[in-house]
């Protein structure tokens, strides 16, 4: 398929790189044209816009790291909106609002373009092996003709309803969910710490039996050894999907103090390590509050 | 081996039937003996008092409600510790504070007698099907001499540290870490389900990929389908063992807020739904206090 | 002075007919007219739009609902900074966001207009009683100038500092304390009745001694005899004030788990209670939640 | 009247003086004797044991540390329980448990004895000026016998019900109320200090409008100075009575997470402070977590 690609950044580079390989007509796009050098050696095309790398394209994907990039993506002479043609379809796979979703898919749908969202769980390794979980919300034929190119990318992908912005919402839902899981094995730790048992011996037993999920298998290690820089997930761009988690939260009347929790925790972390610790250290502030 | 078994509660009567299985010579003790009859009929024999059941023993397990029920069958002249050889081993599998481990295992050593602490991780499906998760503290050579008898009721057994009570410690970790997951579940599904997204949904798509693990696998259809009555483990238990982990927490010093938030959930979810309900019915106070 | 006054809500309406007691020569605007006609009766003109409400005035106070009613009430051809001459002055009552008031101080410099921040504490009994404290930020010899008519309206004035925002942030760390003194009373008085002790008794013995101030005595009674509708400060509202203190506090990285606690406790009291409740219902919601 | 009184710490001895200086006729005890000397030179009798003070006493006064403490004091051959006569008043003045206040009052009962609660609010300051405020609890006859007394050390006493205890749950419920106050001051300061406002004039203008009370124009001196050390009120001693009001709210199934954040605050300073620093240093806390 003719696919377009922008934002190429440690995740979208990585899985542009895994939908060349997968044999698909790659035009590619990014703020700054250097980081796409390796995928041009690869094959791709670079485009000098976002709307060039659209034209004549089948499926555009996005990657970007923030809601306010995506506008600027999206929007202006150069942008995605003008360069998409009626039918052609749009995979978001940012991490972006739940309302900036309705909002895009509103303004696709004036134009008789298509728009799924496609948000992925997984860390730049995982993107690079082709190992991301894939979260589809959108119209099932969508979908559906989108999957080739979602299988390139990720191990699996889940449907999770018509409305694309049902997509988004889950993908909040689980980052809030493993920094709920750091937040857990970080208070664990400290608590077994202070009472003699090392934190390696403690992730054992409990990560060996009960919690032997991805999740914490990836963190547990990363706080036993405290490889907290440098930031495979900035503290910085944590907060920011807390914020949007809270966001919908506060929308749809929905109170969820343990969110709030980690919300004050990525401040406190960020307030005292700086803003280029990975978002796992809201553990070691959980160890520092103990006096360790 | 010469067993005695002190406790036929859900947990205790499913342990002991499986140290029956194994071959082992067993002597149990319960204190309303009724609930003694399934094993005798096993071949198990029925003691009259703690004391008698522990007679000539090398090895006695207990396994009691809480602190106070382990105080009750330790102490007077029918207890546990007037009736146990000196050097034979007490094996407590009961979730008691760090604190009474301690004093429990300083008594048994006064007399000459050997404690270890082997509390387990699972449910009484888990206990019946011999797959619990055991979690051994105390001396090393203690621990091998129990380890047939524990491999007879669990799938594994997991060494931490030659302090007893270092298992009790781990276990409460343990607690705090599943009911943490079931109100992140809990959390996750409101804000789900207020935006449109079927509970069973996002837990497919969470479970299905980050969260593949026995905590999660166990828990989430229990909160999909709200079965909370009758409790499998019921809010007060849960309650008690947040108390215990607090109560090691404010002595060693470490603040512990998910852990504080837990036990707060768990006051809200007896004080509105009743003491007999599942401890794991805090996800039924978030979506309540959702509106839901 | 000539004075202008742009929104007369219950707030508004009342501190207006403060200025005009006062003699000042009034000028007014309302979204919806009808509501000047008191005002007019006491002998303040009725202007058609923002901008002729403002034209010819030396000071022209703001009391509007949020930072949106204040940006519509701001901008185009009809509006206040169309209307007011250079060098007069632009008082703004309202409880805004931080970053607005900076804004809006920016966009008034650049045409030579001057702009303070003059947020109010009070409620709407204070207002008519012109018994509000009134919070000044903003350069010295404006604040000078506009103290007639701001003590006209209120018991007394505070300067926080040359920068307007100022006095918006102090509003809000304000409303941020009442509401965490409300959530301490509903906490204290739920334990209270639950062991035996009537909580008047309970607010009588505290309010009369340690903490005997306006913010207790205004909502203690409120709370003993749960006089939550009609709502004298809507739930939502309050919910606006600490989202606003949230986005100053994230953006400063200042981690403040007790207005996430408060968010929290907002949102449960609207989804439980409906959006037509008093803010200070928290305290209802504490009690709920005790089973009472 | 025959005065005893027991416990000659910071706040007993200041107590004791204006008991003497009110004309009574008294007799104290001490654990360390030495600490009576400024009282024996003021008139008062020492004697050596709390059953020695108490023997022919109409009134003995209690002002201990804690629960134990008190427990020392009552019991034995030497203890109030057997020096107290039939139809003498025991008045406990010490912030203790809700349960304690029970069970001495019952063992009290049993040997016809009296007794009521008589908690104080104050710090050592207001008790050396007999301006302390006294919440009594117990049977009305019993408390107006001790008023004379009472008066001579408050300026106001409160009478909150017939069970003696009720005055403990309500003093526990004082001591939650300011420090509930103290950390509401202390993340304010944080988020004003942060955004460019002294903690001084953030303070100015809302103690001097608001929370114009004695519990405020205390603590915000205090904190706006770091006026930590000496500790007027250590943070373990705090932490004691957070854990007390805990256990009350537990017992009665009372969720309280305003209570469950300020126990975590209390752990987190003295975790990084040391335990000689006051309990109001949970500001500093809320600063240093700021990044100040």
């Amino acid at each position: 398929m003719k696919i377009g690609f922008l934002g190429l950044g440690q995740m979208g580079a990585a899985i542009a790189a895994n939908v060349v390989k997968a044999g698909h007509d790659l035009q590619v796009w990014n703020r700054t044209p250097e980081k796409a050098e390796p995928l041009v050696r690869q094959g791709a095309k670079l485009a000098a816009t976002p709307r060039a790398a659209a034209e004549g394209r089948d499926i555009v994907l996005t990657m970007l790291a923030d809601d306010s990039a995506l506008e600027t993506v999206l929007s202006g002479d150069d942008g995605l909106l003008a360069g998409l043609a009626a039918g052609a379809l749009h995979v978001s796979l940012s991490t972006i609002a739940v309302a900036t979703a309705d909002a895009v898919a509103a303004r696709h749908a004036s134009r008789g373009q298509r728009y799924i969202s496609a948000p992925v769980f997984g860390r730049p390794d995982a993107a690079a092996a082709a190992k991301l979980f894939v979260v589809a919300g959108g119209d099932t034929a969508d979908i559906a003709r989108a999957r080739p190119v979602l299988q390139a990318v990720g191990q699996r992908v889940f449907e999770v309803g018509e409305r694309p912005s049902a997509a988004n919402l889950v993908k909040l839902c689980g980052n809030f969910m493993i920094l709920a899981a750091i937040e857990t094995m970080g208070e664990a730790m400290a608590l077994a710490e202070k009472g003699g048992v090392k934190k390696a011996q403690l992730l054992e037993a409990v990560i060996g039996t009960l919690f032997d999920s991805p999740a914490y298998r990836t963190y547990g290690p990363i706080l036993v050894d405290e490889r907290f820089r440098p930031a495979g997930f900035a503290a910085p761009l944590g907060l920011k999907d807390m914020r949007l988690a809270g966001e919908a939260a506060e929308k749809s009347v929905t109170p969820m103090p343990l969110l709030s929790l980690l919300r004050d925790r990525l401040l406190e972390t960020i307030a005292r390590e700086g803003a280029d610790i990975d978002w796992s250290a809201i553990a070691r502030t959980s160890a520092r509050n103990a006096g360790l």
